[in-house]
């Protein structure tokens, strides 16, 4: 298929290589110029603009950074509505609100194309090792045409109903993550302050009613999940900070919508307290350290 | 075995009836007749204080609503602590702080026995079908001697340290299960306010990082989970004011230990919040009502 | 002064009115004809944009809703920065982010104009009666100049510091307003259900620690501060919805500077919560409602 | 008259001091005979028991810190009960919950005896300075009479209802005194990371909506209050500690009310962290290093 990518950052270049690898007919473009060589060198063509890129294509992905990037990408003279075909597959793997996604997806139909959201999780790891899910919001007969191309990049893609319904679902699983996160932060840390052992409590929640990814597989604890990121000082991961942003994502959709979010706002707090701290680069389970005295 | 078993109410009267019926000889105390009849129609004989009870045993049990009652029943002319054999084995399997336990546990030295505190997990129902779960803090000759004992009444014993874990335990996977339905709720209710279906949202969450037992076991949300008491009306199950109370206790612990519990603390106001509104006898997943607009 | 007012909402229109009864020659803009249409009976000239508004004036004030309706009229081709003459002062009047003031003052300095940020704070009775206060955001020069055109439209103008330090006086009281109002909410419901009279409380609280705006002035419990919404069936005042939409912009600045405000964000959600409920249009210090039982 | 008064800590002794230089005949009782020694030596009796200092007054005065050392001097066979004769009045002036209060009310009664509550505010200097306020519940005939003994240790005697009522009041200005503290902490630290002058935000917010004792007396920003305890290093005024001690009275008197305090809640638990960080000695406001980034 002949497919234009923008966007070519640590999620966006891997995810575009994939492609490649499985036999896609490429078009790039980012503003960085050492990723749309290193796309060019493994065999995409580079476009001057996102128009120019959607106009060689029959599917347009990107994957940006935040909704501004995504609307620039999108709008103005130079941007993919501008460019792309009648009858066009658009596909937004960003991280966004839902809100801008029904926006530009009326923007789309009224250029006679349509558009997909498609947020993913498993991080640059899950990129790298084509094993991503993708959430994907999309009238049924588009997911099961933009299926084939998302397993390119993915083991998993999730149909999770009419479209922005992708993001929907990313946001209240990462909105339910943060505040898991947290509360197995609070309930390990309070345990060893008690007198328990860290690694007997984790086994008891483990198969009680307490258990939860964020205790099982990913427990903040140090030396309690060989694997997780807390076992190698709370390097590589799902950084506080990116957890802060879909926190925001979380609790601005949720204000816009009068619903309360008490412990997701809190929980927000929290990681925002750890980034003033300098802490925002940490894998978030980090905020285990919250619960502990200084210089423990 | 010689077995004193103190408090007869919903708990300890079945569990009772379990040691019964796996062939232990039964003295029981408690306040209320009508439970000791029906223990005594049963096989027990009733003892007129818990110091008769412990008296004519080598085990002493006891199960009460609250430390104020585990220590009633302990100290004092009549307690078990007077009557208490040289070497008996007392197993409280009360929910109650741990501090309470270390003292009791200390006062039961002086005179020779040695305490264990044995919490529970499963309910009512779990003490019927005897699955119960045993979180057990005593040191490990103890552990060893009553480990038979308990496996009359319940599934797993699960040894948690020395006197006193067992209640850490509990309190602690109880403060992260009290976290985890508010977080569940939370994000259910927000996904449904922004348009997707909550089973969808379900099915995503549970194959992904928010997973836990508070949305693939135990769903608040209506219909999500068919076996959870969310789907007949938030009957049955574990009551918002028995959340409550263990809350109470991690939350205490938590101020004696000067350790902070941010999401716990919140949580409890929530919870307490739905007590005040006359929800306190529904399933404690009731709480996703305090997220629905009035009326729906 | 020829002055150029745009925004003639409830309290645009009312400002602009004492304008004009101060002797000030007005151009005025709006979307609203009706609006418009009154201001021109009372001796207003009408502009058909920002552009031509701005253009007649050495002075150009703005009263506008949110961010983005200041943006809209400042930049675009028919903006105020497109017509502004060298040397203007502009002076935008609205409840906004300080970021998007800094960029407007960048912009408006790169056409030889300055603009100062001068939110105000005494509602529409306030705007009424020529009472407001202006918290303003200006540098020294430009303050002093400004100063005699508000002090048409109210009674106290406050110098902040420089450009946008006006918006953060009036988000960090307004936050600290929020917070106060729940607080006092909170102390008075709990003093209620514990037994103690409510015009006692607040009297103890006034001239105690306590003391506060909230208590002293805009008490909560109705029939405590006679002349408070609360004693009127929270009506008039300062809607819950506004207070949300001050929280809100509270909420983010603190979140661009990854500065906590755990407090804040709790009560936001409670706030969000009455609105939810359906009582946005209220007075914000019916937020004590959250705290009574069910028909009380 | 001749009173009795139990507990000569740094209040008691004070209090004490002052009852002796207005006239009246002292009998004392403290575990520490240091204490007991400097009431002697100033002019009082000391007795072996409260039960023997009560038998010699007709007034009772106790200052102790926690509702176990009340209950320890009131009840049992050396307790002031056994010893007070008919008629007595019996002041308790500790800070400690309603309901023990009342239960001690009604043991008085029993033996003839009629107890008030009379929590104090103004701390060690304020008892030094015999400026202190007495918050009293009391039947009305009672506080006439014991109105002029507390004005011998105090300036304010406020009359708050019924038994209990003054434990109410003094628990419900401290919940939201601490939670005032908080939001003008957080109010502070959010201006000045957006950059306003401290000093600046502080009168803005003293002119306005915000304003409220923790801003214009005791202002948590070092600077700005040149008395306050913030221009001193956080040295002297009301601990930390102390402030933990009167949220946890307020949270669980609601708890067992039913009545959510959610702000609180949320305070209690960011005083707690301060204790855990070694902070709990300095005065509350120091609550606004949490809002700051290590190391300024």
């Amino acid at each position: 298929m002949d497919i234009a990518f923008i966007g070519l950052g640590n999620m966006g270049g891997t995810m575009a290589a994939n492609l490649l690898r499985a036999g896609h007919a490429l078009t790039v473009f980012d503003l960085d110029t050492h990723a749309v060589n290193a796309a060019v060198r493994a065999g995409a063509t580079a476009a001057r603009s996102p128009r120019e890129a959607a106009a060689r294509a029959t599917v347009v992905i990107t994957m940006l950074p935040a909704a501004a990037h995504v609307r620039g990408v999108y709008e103005g003279d130079d941007g993919v509505l501008a460019g792309a075909r009648g009858g066009a597959w658009l596909i937004d793997c960003s991280t966004i609100d839902p809100d801008t996604v029904r926006t530009l997806a009326d923007a789309a139909a009224q250029r006679d194309c349509r558009l997909a959201d498609a947020p993913v999780s498993g991080g640059t790891g899950g990129a790298q090792a084509g094993t991503l899910t993708f959430m994907v919001g999309a009238e049924p007969a588009l997911f099961e045409r933009i299926r084939p191309v998302l397993l390119a990049m993915g083991k998993h893609v999730v149909h999770c109903g009419g479209t922005g319904t992708g993001q929907i679902a990313k946001l209240c699983n990462n909105l339910l993550l943060g505040i898991s996160m947290m509360g197995v932060s609070e309930a390990m840390a309070l345990g060893v302050a008690l007198g328990i052992d860290p690694s007997v409590l984790a086994g008891i929640i483990n198969t009680s009613t307490g258990r939860c990814w964020s205790s099982d597989t990913y427990n903040p604890y140090p030396g309690v999940s060989d694997a997780a990121p807390s076992s190698r000082g709370y390097t590589g991961g799902f950084a506080t900070n990116l957890m802060l942003k879909d926190l925001g994502l979380a609790t601005d959709a949720a204000r816009h919508a009068r619903q309360p979010v008490w412990m997701g706002a809190l929980a927000q707090q929290l990681y925002q307290s750890m980034s003033q701290q300098g802490l925002g680069a940490l894998d978030f389970s980090a905020c285990v350290k919250l619960y502990a005295p200084p210089g423990s």
